[in-house]
């Protein structure tokens, strides 16, 4: 019958995967049927409680506790005196190197290190972050399990700094060439990433570096970061700093699943970057390719070929954003499907909007009148009972038309004209006067797309020039027509944010947690110091408590 | 001071089109400031009370009621008898033109009819409908206000006979080469479409038509076909037509906002046409551009622009459908966005799909263990407290694998390998051995997505290299896999159709409803009988209840 069997080693912290290398040492040990190492805190005691290797011990978060089921104790004892060789060796690679036990003094030793990773485990994490925060240093913070509000709070402070902090649980980051967490090694080139998806991030890259092109920086912002609560504060500084980064020539934007606002903010700061800027949207993107100066990618593998391709063509597109209106759009669609697509669009460019059509992102209003943005459906049962269907008789729309002119916050109007058999015989016949008066009147931009053909009996080419000819926009393509909205709706009105450059220049790091992304920055060649870091007051909360205090 | 005047004319039954025509007419007479032309049904005097048109009077939905403001009854007579020499112009170019009562006459007349097209009032229309498929007949049905229970009966016996009912509220249908309700006029060619949106297959067929290429039918099914309570039986139907046309090369399949179990089953049909099929879903698709035979579009025009180069393109790829696996796919995952990437696709074909991951169409699950098919986030917080994120350490995947591997209803395995620096430094060192012994026991196929570049200190190739020798499907890129992944699932069992492809021969049509429609049809030089309609009964409810059990 084998017992179990523990040595309890006061004082000597190591991080999480050292661990579990060292606990897999131990299970390999002859005559050993199980083992665990871990650092003896009372949530890790209770998880081995919970399995079959339970033990009494009086410990300290800081301290580390070797655990063996063995035959008999002599075994188990062995095998704990192995774990002194085996951390001997691993000790032998950084022999005579100098591991400071502080932050402050480790940024003594690397004065030129503008970051910080942090991968401590989440509860000391945030008191790891304010300090680099406090010495002026950028942080990449891996460390997951960061209440929510803390969060907000780091990012408040970064951003009063001009400073980046990505994450928490931030997987991966690609600085100037440099790995930092999960990382893939890449080219270099002039495309550069913001994304709140780790491995999003890192399919792109690779997708990328596969095409043969390259990445100037790739900004992991953590999970969290498009919660309405964040409100995308990383996001938008990354954003930003691509913006003016001289290397970087064109953006992709990996967002996940997000509010409708934040997503309309942020899509907003895209906008006015000034340079090409790929999106993919988890949760769907708008049914067109293109607008403006965004670009939607069906999926991640589409994403990296979409960047490649802009990244080799000369759009020309590019330069500081139009100023467009502020005012609402309205749009009076006889045909439910057009007005729907229509919706998927502005939602993603203006919020809130309403519609008598349901949909995601969208608030409903009774069609008989609407606040804000709206695209109205007039073809609906509420609008049609007892009159026939808006394609066939235009008057229900004319009077609308003109009402929604006679509005001055009304900014674009937005109508779908369908020719074809069964329709209108002539709808330019009334439409184009209402147009022409309306815009006699003032300079209220009309879009029209129209959908027919060169044979449809209203003839398409003469409905087109006659409303074109009373100043209406004409698009025969809805995808055209969602381009041209872009450029005439003003970006809302967003935050400077003046976060240092410095930030992408070649990085040096400071490294505190994970012992592997020290030797993993090492490998890169990236200059970097190690703190040989344990938690604070050896975890006591209370004492931990204590002495923030009293550093404040 | 105007007063109302009014003159009814009883048993003088128009359609609401003509109608109003004439009220446009009337109001266009000198002396009258409003006027209405409605049929006296108790619902449209309503409507006339709650404005300014209030009048009293004792009629019948059959009876023509004309109402004018006028200065004075001299001026509203003269414009009432106006009314005649416009309708007798109206009626010159149907002169010496027999108009049966009856459809079952109109029938005789025209015996070759394999359509009979209905845009009677909504409250009118299951019976007619009942009669045209009693009499053999595909239905167009464009009238709008028909019970949802009563579509379904209609729909039921239309199938049970091997008859198409498009409708209700269906706008557009082109039937080799002639258009129905809505319709532009567009290329004879060899795309067709299956569409629950009437503009969409509008928008759709008119890009076609501009991209060079032409269609061979279009068939409109109602909005509400795709409704869970119909079950999307007519699109069914409409699939497995064009499969079996002679003239279709190329399917475009554009479909509304929709239920998962709904969208998945009609997406088993397309993948069993044998013929790609362009799909649209409004509501989002899948993160990838192929599954197979589906050809994913971003929005209509883009489907368009799809089905045109698949007309061109010999693909070679499409025969009857591969008899693929009917067990349950697993996917194990340690990158959260990637399980989300295959969680949309895997919800496109297959239902219920669960996740420990939140997202629309897909049953949460705890990611400790899950029934049918399902994609699990291993570095979701509750799996990894205390422990390392699976990208460091392989254990807890390779148990699961193990487990799945054992379970005989699972059919697919899908693993994320994601390399680079921080990564497990090995990770088929691990992995190669567990597959190989799985694939020693079964055949189970167990795809692999390989996240990494020739640069990555694992060597991506070899990882590749060793992956597949134990037996893994290797994938650099996701949609590659969700591609491949499509041709092992089973499309579910479906039930077969049996609708007559005389349905697609070249349509004479009954008319029974808007004159419009009729003179549409002649305008197309199709054969066509308009029938003389007008309620049964008068418009009165109990009396027609009452022929209706005198005719059953």
């Amino acid at each position: 019958m084998s017992v179990v069997h523990h040595q309890l080693r006061r004082g000597c912290y190591l991080d999480s995967i050292v661990l579990l290398q060292m606990q897999r040492f131990l299970e390999e040990q002859p005559g050993v049927n199980e083992a665990a190492a871990i650092m003896a805190s009372r949530a890790n005691l209770e998880i081995l409680a919970a399995g079959r290797l339970a033990i009494e011990v009086d410990s300290r978060d800081e301290d580390l506790l070797l655990v063996a089921r063995a035959e008999d104790e002599s075994t188990a004892s062995r095998a704990f005196e192995k774990v002194d060789d085996w951390l001997r060796q691993r000790g032998e690679k950084n022999a005579g190197e100098h591991r400071p036990r502080t932050l402050a003094t480790a940024l003594q030793m690397l004065p030129t290190a503008q970051w910080v990773s942090i991968s401590v485990p989440g509860r000391y994490a945030t008191r790891v972050a304010e300090e680099a925060l406090d010495l002026g240093r950028n942080v990449f913070l891996y460390s997951d399990n960061v209440p929510l509000d803390e969060e907000r709070r780091l990012k408040e402070t970064a951003r009063a700094k001009g400073l980046l902090l990505l994450g928490p649980d931030c997987g991966t980051a690609i600085v100037n060439g440099v790995g930092l967490g999960f990382a893939n090694r890449v080219r270099r080139g002039s495309i550069g990433l913001v994304a709140a998806s780790g491995t999003g991030l890192q399919s792109v890259t690779t997708r990328i570096h596969a095409l043969g092109r390259g990445i100037s920086h790739g900004l992991g912002t953590g999970g969290r970061d498009l919660r309405a609560e964040i409100g995308a504060a990383t996001s938008h500084q990354a954003l930003d700093l691509l913006a003016r980064d001289p290397a970087t020539r064109v953006i992709v934007l990996l967002s996940k699943p997000t509010s409708p606002a934040t997503a309309v903010a942020l899509l907003a700061r895209a906008r006015c970057t000034g340079k090409p800027v790929v999106v993919y949207l988890q949760d769907g993107s708008p049914p067109c390719r293109r607008l403006g100066p965004l670009f939607f990618a069906t999926d991640l593998d589409d994403a990296a070929e979409l960047a490649t391709e802009l990244d080799t063509t000369d759009l020309g597109i590019v330069g500081p954003p139009r100023a467009g209106t502020s005012g609402f759009v309205r749009g009076l669609f006889s045909g439910g499907t057009l007005a729907l697509e229509l919706l998927q669009v502005l939602r993603t460019l203006v919020q809130p909007v309403y519609s008598n059509l349901s949909a995601q992102g969208v608030e409903p209003v009774s069609g008989h009148g609407a606040p804000g943005h709206s695209v109205i459906d007039l073809g609906s049962d509420e609008l049609t009972l007892g009159l026939p269907h808006p394609m066939i008789d235009p008057q229900s729309r004319l009077d609308r038309l003109r009402r929604e002119a006679d509005d001055p916050k009304v900014g674009v109007v937005v109508l779908d004209v369908v020719l074809g058999d069964g329709s209108d015989a002539d709808p330019a016949a009334s439409l184009a006067p209402t147009i022409a008066a309306i815009r006699a009147d003032r300079d209220l931009p009309i879009l029209c797309l129209v959908v027919g053909t060169d044979l449809d009996p209203q003839n398409t080419d003469a409905q087109v020039q006659r409303l074109s000819d009373a100043g209406a926009t004409v698009h025969l393509r809805l995808a055209d027509l969602a381009d041209d909205l872009e450029g005439r709706l003003r970006a809302s009105d967003l935050e400077a944010t003046e976060t240092d450059l410095g930030a992408l220049a070649a990085p040096a790091v400071v490294n505190v947690g994970l012992e592997a992304f020290y030797d993993s920055l090492r490998e890169q060649e990236a200059e970097v110091v190690h703190v040989d870091w344990r938690p604070p007051a050896g975890g006591n909360e209370q004492l931990m408590s204590i002495l923030e205090k009293l550093r404040s």
